[in-house]
């Protein structure tokens, strides 16, 4: 009998090598976890980082090896692993896989600091490159999968970020161990066993608790197949399994799967372009909903170009279906809830030319109220994701904007600029200018870096 | 707008009383957990059991409040849920809801026997009754859900004993908590979010590892409710909420969940007959799937009468069809796989007059092979599933054996002897004569004590 594509999955990972990812490829995954440190440091103080904290310090001991990035508080791995997913996820602001709507980075990297950080003093300690090699095959299952179970999965009510990305952090960790290819497998069975996530809970605490649940899951998976721990051998495509459960429409990933698989081994990519999922990894420059983001740009623009929020009578926004789908919100009741509202994104775009994290307050969501009361949106099925249309009317006339590409989309990535300061922008307020300085320049440099806790560690002096 | 299904069930929850539950649903709950206590301890020293302890040894520091049953290990709380409701469902003999095939106690109970020793000696330490509420709670919940959801969500290929574990071990942390209907709300939703347990793991570790997962989530989902983690407030019933995600045919359960949750108010039950669902429990006298019992009995019963192994020439059984849809297996390798195989069981019926924990060793299994090539088995829709039909072939004639009801059925249930041997069997290894003794004596006294945990306590004195 041939392989299936759970053990074919497992064999790819154990074979992987640095010198099989492109330096395009190289560079994406450095860039996704200095995004990914960024994000999480964003987070690591929002009240629903510290409610878990609360939660978790009332049933674990806090004596564990693992630090709480910018600080030195002591966690479990498990703990660790969970904190770090939720932080980075809480703003909406971490990185999105375009393709599928996942956020890659957070459970994978989450789950493989918390290795790393455990395996700190020991022989296995990890290296910078080792750890991006991890990084990679994790990402790149995690949404190898999400590709192949979209888009029936999502649109039932499955949150993919979480339900996909226990696999993959599982694998990353399984890579960083060394386990073997039937161990491998193992944790395969053992992580996507266990899916979670669900879209009804967007706007609630329970969405980045999810990917924090998915990091979770994965490192221990990896652990419990170290420990020798058995789980069906075709557990992703097998009679009764995961696809099965968590796929209204099976059949269409059932045909997928293997030729995903197979464009791995190829290097052909699942597109057939030749790239690696990993390199089509963006970067948001608003924390929220990608949806929303040439909403954004456009009402950013047109406020710059003279138009005058408190002249307006109405807007008329034409979107991708997905935008009202996922972000439709009409009244939004405070921050978290604002970043489900193409509403609020266009009135904060029109106000104050940008929607950084300062603008997600709920005081500032309340201001909005008026005018976004005179927003209405329509769907246009002919418009791509990040392209948006639309027509403002104030009493000086008519007004127009269309966004071909939004920023941080991969026709128009954030530059360098742009990307070095989103990270100020979230870390600095943590642990100060200095020390973020020091972060950034040493996480550019991490595939030098013996022991890849040197270059995080530079987080935590502060 | 009326309050939706997650509401109506959490304020259920909040609002029961030990007053509100009939003498026999007290004596269901407290039979319930003196099963569990026997079957946990009974898979304690279980390689599965052992090598989750080694996994999370590796994760975890070994300084919490909680012991291991019949040990004094300090785990961690979310430890010792994990373990604890693995341990209970390895060997597949613990208790059975038999119109969902849901093991109802693992999961809830060892969320809240964790809860109970983490309060032990705090002011909200829990009493016998206090626990036996509880448990009943989450025993009701848990069922309530598996019949709105099944058969389609068990055909799809969940393992309903962990995919609606997770979400009755929250509500009866949430009621030991003494949460309030919001906060009930929310854990509904936390644990909701997490679903684990696939069919296709039978018969491998990560099947009662299912399990423990989901204790664990139903502990943490009331942890995290109570420390202020939001989730939906209509989780189970809104749109791309846990019925959708979880369900091929939502439709079915959209028109059943409600129309369940107001039998729990008006007390007239699921199935219209007064009862509760925990007086539905069911108690195994095998240790395997329920659906070969009968021929268990049946095969033991022909030996009783004469039936001599060595002389049997062909067996033909006649089963209801979910016994080789869930228990086909024609060549069991070992212990765990023989659990699902119907012909082992009717081997071992045959030749031992019995089938105990010590017959599934994977030395005996192997030893029945010749008598296995023998067995045929036939589906008959017509029968119901603890019935069955054997017909032995000989030298010296034919026999047959009709069962109409397995032993530990709700029509013919183990006799209080039987039920009480099957407890001393599992424990007495672990913790000697005496103490099993003196424990299943303390549990049984369980709805009169102060403190729960005197009573679990007797299982520590070795």
């Amino acid at each position: 009998m041939a392989e299936g594509s759970t053990t074919r999955i497992a064999a790819w990972v154990e074979g992987l090598k640095l010198g099989d990812l492109s330096q395009s490829t190289r560079e994406a995954a450095v860039k996704s976890f200095i995004n990914y440190v960024g994000c999480t440091l964003g987070g690591i103080s929002h009240e629903a980082t510290e409610k878990a904290l609360a939660a978790h310090g009332a049933l674990q001991s806090s004596s564990g090896p693992c630090s709480l990035l910018g600080s030195l508080r002591g966690l479990d791995p498990l703990q660790a692993a969970l904190v770090h997913a939720l932080a980075c996820h809480i703003h909406d602001y971490d990185d999105t896989h375009l393709s599928t709507v996942i956020h890659p980075t957070a459970a994978v990297a989450s789950a493989l600091l918390a290795y790393a950080e455990a395996a700190f003093d020991h022989p296995s300690a990890l290296s910078g490159a080792d750890f991006i090699v991890a990084l990679t095959a994790g990402i790149e299952i995690e949404c190898l999968l999400g590709v192949a179970v979209y888009p029936s999965h999502y649109d039932r009510g499955w949150h993919i970020t979480a339900s996909v990305g226990s696999i993959g952090a599982a694998l990353a960790v399984g890579k960083a161990m060394k386990l073997s290819k039937e161990h491998l497998v193992n944790a395969i069975g053992i992580a996507s066993t266990q899916v979670n996530g669900m879209r009804i809970h967007f706007g609630s605490h329970s969405k980045p608790l999810g990917v924090g649940l998915a990091a979770r899951a994965g490192l221990e998976s990896a652990y419990l197949a170290q420990a020798g721990m058995t789980a069906a051998p075709n557990s992703l495509e097998g009679p009764r399994g995961w696809i099965e459960c968590v796929c209204p429409d099976p059949q269409s990933a059932y045909e997928k799967l293997p030729r995903f698989v197979e464009a791995l081994y190829s290097g052909k990519g699942i597109d057939g372009d030749g790239k690696t999922e990993t390199e089509k990894n963006t970067f948001k420059p608003y924390p929220c909903g990608i949806v929303i983001h040439p909403i954004i740009d456009g009402c950013s623009q047109l406020r710059n170009e003279g138009v005058k929020a408190e002249e307006v009578q109405s807007i008329e926004l034409t979107v991708h279906p997905l935008v009202l789908e996922l972000t439709g919100k009409k009244n939004p009741v405070d921050g978290l809830q604002a970043k489900f509202s193409v509403y609020f994104g266009a009135a904060s775009g029109l106000l104050f030319g940008k929607a950084t994290p300062a603008e997600y307050s709920d005081e500032i969501v309340q201001q909005t109220a008026e005018l976004r009361s005179k927003i209405s949106a329509t769907i246009d099925k002919s418009m791509r994701r990040d392209e948006c249309k639309i027509l403002v009317q104030t009493k000086s006339g008519t007004h127009q904007k269309h966004v071909e590409h939004a920023v941080g989309s991969l026709a128009k990535p954030m530059s360098d600029d742009q990307f070095r300061q989103k990270f100020v922008d979230q870390v600095e307020p943590q642990i100060g200018l200095d020390s973020t300085e020091r972060l950034y320049s040493s996480l550019g440099k991490i595939l030098e870096a013996d022991n890849v806790m040197d270059v995080v560690y530079a987080a935590n002096i502060k």
